[in-house]
């Protein structure tokens, strides 16, 4: 296989946990400028609010805010309106890098927090959680990242979020990575609030986040958060008001998310992108493993949207030569974020097919003969 | 005239104070995704922040640390991380909404402060700043808005951050609305930090702001910001050491802000910028005084920026209806934010030409005969 078009005809294609490959039409949808104050934009805005809490079957008692910036504005947003400045305690839970970062925010935010880190290849045990809360009276949140893109790890969140809402505590989950593809609906995961993001598995641009939240929970909330920017009750109430943004929004992104889920739901929606990526993953593992590379986690562990590979055994493989050669292919793979193993990624999400991953294993194979990793 | 399309050939075409009307090209180069850990991106970045420092003449002594967000973002940024938490105080310039934001910001975030403030058509007095700063010993750094676009008052930049300087206090300037078209460099205006968006006059799109800081506050400034997200100090720290953001960075719009930089260049900088927005105001203000219409500021007080008008003084003149009719012939006005009087505002800002403005006018006659506002 030579040619450097892949079958989508997208070049470069991102095969890292985001920004991801998108699909043109997305991308034309910023075509267009959009006055922020203007009602063809006040309904955009509206809609995708409405979409996307339809989506999490949250529409009876959530609200839908969004937030200019990443995802971990987002996170940050979460964490410093719902959670109180004094009498509260929040459990984290962390085995990656993203549990890690909200702790790291809460410790800036001055707000109280209690970690139970397991090893990163390592899901949580809900049974340890179910002790915590009966025996620790002073938690009152729980936090926990859905899937950890530090491994690929799918953290047992189902499970997790029934035990919080069995003894009364509030559940914030940052789903960034894998809302839009894993099954997320407010009946299967009871969440007071969830983070998520418009650049990932909806396929949307980077630069707007949003928070999913419990409307009786953010009414609580007034002025408790610890910014302007990222206050959500502030950006909620002003935005039933009159429709509008607080502060001027990234409108071109906007009109990409509106576009992203047009095309979201016309391809069959969460079950349909879960399938894709599933099989992504699949080709990928297997591609993967034929060239000599061990993927870090177990099948049983492994989230469909990131793969974590250990460094080959050969010792000519140098993994910065073999990122570059696929990246003059068109293939942009992620260097690895773990705290002990040598490793890299490569992500499963974005408007990829089962066919670009088949075609970048092939170059893969040629790269890796160049290198002498493989005998020609 | 009855023709929709402006001579530039965009419509709807955005007369506000942002988001703006755009050029093509700036919006083409978001047709292409980016991977944010990718060379070609990291050296995009660079680049950016390099020609943005030089726009400003601040190569030597500043740095530009780039955040995700709207201009708030940045000025909150820049606040949270300059500002100590204890043992400053700070005296805020109020005369519109965005000095005002500066003192919510701060209140928020439990800094001290001071507010001079005066009427919204009424620059704050050098004089006066001068006498504040000899006997109150005790404030450590001043901070103003450049161009209240809440009015489109033009403030004393200058000659204010000239006494700061003098008195040896720290200049903090919200240059949101300003920078890129009214000269602003460090040599006339030595200021510790400035906060800037791409979504202005450098004509990008929105989502992407940035502050030029001088790289001493910075230093000092490590653990000091409120928010993770908002911390200047570790975005700067990051970014220097390998090129690339802290955080999922606004990728299609940082490509966008890159095309529009070129384009500010190739059009002659900074004075060319400034001479086509200076046509636009002009031809602007003659206009609609022709037609009726009084500009709320006295000529030396008025930015090239955005012009506020005192609504007709016809009975039958209703701001809903013109804006809705102006809004079908692809005109979208903004209605007025100040604190007393009934007002709406127009931008002259964006990529717009004096005849796009001469069109607008033409189009308002023909509305205002609709409305009987103008005799037939």
């Amino acid at each position: 296989m030579t040619s450097e078009m892949s079958p989508t005809g997208e070049k470069p294609l991102l095969l890292t946990p985001g920004p991801l490959t998108t699909a043109h039409a997305t991308r034309k949808a910023m075509l267009q400028d959009f006055g922020a104050r203007d009602s063809v934009f006040i309904e955009m805005t509206r809609s995708i609010r409405e979409r996307l809490l339809i989506l999490a079957g949250a529409t009876e008692t959530h609200t839908c805010v969004p937030l200019q910036g990443s995802g971990t504005f987002a996170v940050e947003a979460m964490l410093g309106t719902l959670v109180p400045r004094v009498g509260s305690l929040v459990l984290v839970l962390v085995n990656g890098a993203y549990g890690r970062r909200m702790v790291e925010i809460l410790s800036r935010l001055d707000r109280s927090y209690l970690v139970y880190e397991t090893e990163e290849t390592m899901p949580p045990i809900p049974a340890y959680i179910e002790h915590l809360l009966t025996h620790q009276k002073d938690i009152t949140h729980v936090a926990m990242v859905h899937c950890e893109t530090t491994t690929g790890i799918l953290n047992p969140v189902e499970q997790i979020s029934h035990i919080v809402a069995r003894h009364g505590r509030i559940f914030l989950l940052d789903s960034i990575s894998a809302f839009g593809a894993l099954p997320l609906d407010l009946q299967t995961i009871p969440f007071t609030a969830l983070a998520a993001s418009a650049g990932k598995c909806l396929e949307g641009v980077p630069g707007l986040a949003f928070v999913l939240c419990k409307r009786t929970a953010l009414q609580k909330s007034a002025g408790q958060a610890h910014a302007i920017s990222l206050d959500l009750e502030a950006q909620w109430t002003a935005m039933e008001k009159n429709g509008q943004w607080r502060f001027t929004p990234p409108t071109h992104v906007v009109a990409a998310l509106s576009t992203a889920l047009k095309q979201f739901y016309t391809a069959g929606g969460q079950p349909a992108r879960l399938a894709r990526y599933t099989a992504n993953c699949r080709i990928l593992i297997e591609g993967m493993k034929a060239l000599g590379f061990v993927p870090l986690l177990p099948a049983a562990l492994q989230s469909p949207i990131i793969v974590t590979f250990h460094i080959h055994t050969s010792h000519n493989f140098i993994f910065e030569k073999f990122y570059n050669h696929m990246r003059l292919h068109g293939y942009v793979l992620y260097a690895g974020k773990l705290a002990r193993t040598e490793s890299f990624r490569v992500g499963c999400i974005g408007a990829i097919e089962p066919q670009d991953i088949a075609c970048m294993i092939a170059k893969a194979y040629d790269v890796l003969q160049e290198m002498n990793v493989l005998p020609e």
